[in-house]
């Protein structure tokens, strides 16, 4: 039986990693095999093109290249590792996947939409997340969490950016309804990992007593 | 004056490096303002995703990504320094372009043609060179005069991927009889040069005298 690919979305200081970990953990004691990834990353030749993305030092780099580059590293990423994994009838939670792409770079950077549905689909092989959370936050509320990390290329870009960010994935999420949960991420962790969990296990056909 | 872009195309040992430095030479001999560059590469962004394309270590790449990693790179280098410098009246040399990515992508890997078009469309700003010589040699001859070089993880492939290259770019040239120059790579370097500076003179307008 294939697997479910459930995806995590949101502007950085979401809460996303906090709640793949919880999940992970939790369907991990229910016996549910999962993989647990991230984007831009993955295998190492992803995890390679992921570090030229977040260098600081790359801040020459062109709209053009570096949606060329989110894909280049998803498409190592699904076709040697989600892919896979999903066929062996694995459960994979991913921080970050398409979603993410035509957010940022779609969106906040203008680059054609059309244009990146195309790349997107030859970049995924024209793989779709079952399922998507959505961890909706205020731009204000989600800095206030990730100021004291160091920053990357990615996180410096100024607020409207991020403003253009959340628009645009609350924009995704009501285009794809089936698709999307969109959580309250200024929720307490616990309460959105019930949310999370009462989704999955529905999905899944799992009983979680 | 816009300027002039030449591209040289070839399988590896037909000579392109020198071609292009003895034309660069003599156009610089002339007062012709230069650029000379080569892919994967140019600026430090397309280098550092060369290093990942021609890493030994990277044998697991899925052929998408090696595709989308070329098109990044010319993206960058493309909008970095090739439109830059052919706006300020530069003639730009350039060791391979999107030719190559036909040939070995298109040709030898059995990627989509048509999803390569698109993507080298994006990817060069829709850029198309003025003139490319293709330096044509029978592949045992190029392999001969490379096999003294410590051989990239491209370089590394076998001759029968090499054969269908070579055929690629005999097809290409033969769509393109405008554009492109083929020229008997197995002729002395000098003799080759007498050719290319002919050709480069006559469409720059300028006297060899």
């Amino acid at each position: 039986m294939k697997g479910l690919f459930i995806t995590f979305e949101g502007i950085d200081g979401s809460g996303k990693s906090t709640q793949m970990d919880l999940l992970a953990d939790r369907l991990a004691e229910l016996g549910v095999p999962v993989l647990q990834t991230r984007e831009p990353g993955g295998p190492p030749i992803a995890e390679a093109i992921r570090h030229l993305l977040l260098d600081t030092a790359n801040s020459a780099m062109l709209p053009r290249t570096e949606l060329l580059l989110y894909c280049a590293s998803r498409a190592q990423h699904t076709g040697e590792w989600i892919l896979p994994a999903l066929a062996a009838g694995k459960t994979v939670l991913c921080d970050r996947y398409f979603d993410s792409t035509f957010a940022y770079q779609g969106a906040a950077r203008s680059l054609d939409i059309q244009q990146i549905l195309i790349l997107t689909e030859f970049a995924t092989f024209n793989t779709v997340p079952d399922l998507t959370f959505l961890l909706d936050i205020p731009v204000s509320d989600g800095m206030a969490r990730i100021k004291k990390r160091n920053l990357d290329r990615l996180e410096l870009e100024h607020n409207d950016f991020r403003e253009l960010v959340r628009a645009e994935y609350l924009n995704l999420a009501k285009q794809n309804p089936k698709r999307f949960v969109v959580l309250d991420a200024s929720l307490s962790p616990a309460a959105i990992h019930t949310q999370i969990i009462q989704t999955v296990l529905t999905r899944l056909g799992v009983s979680s007593d």
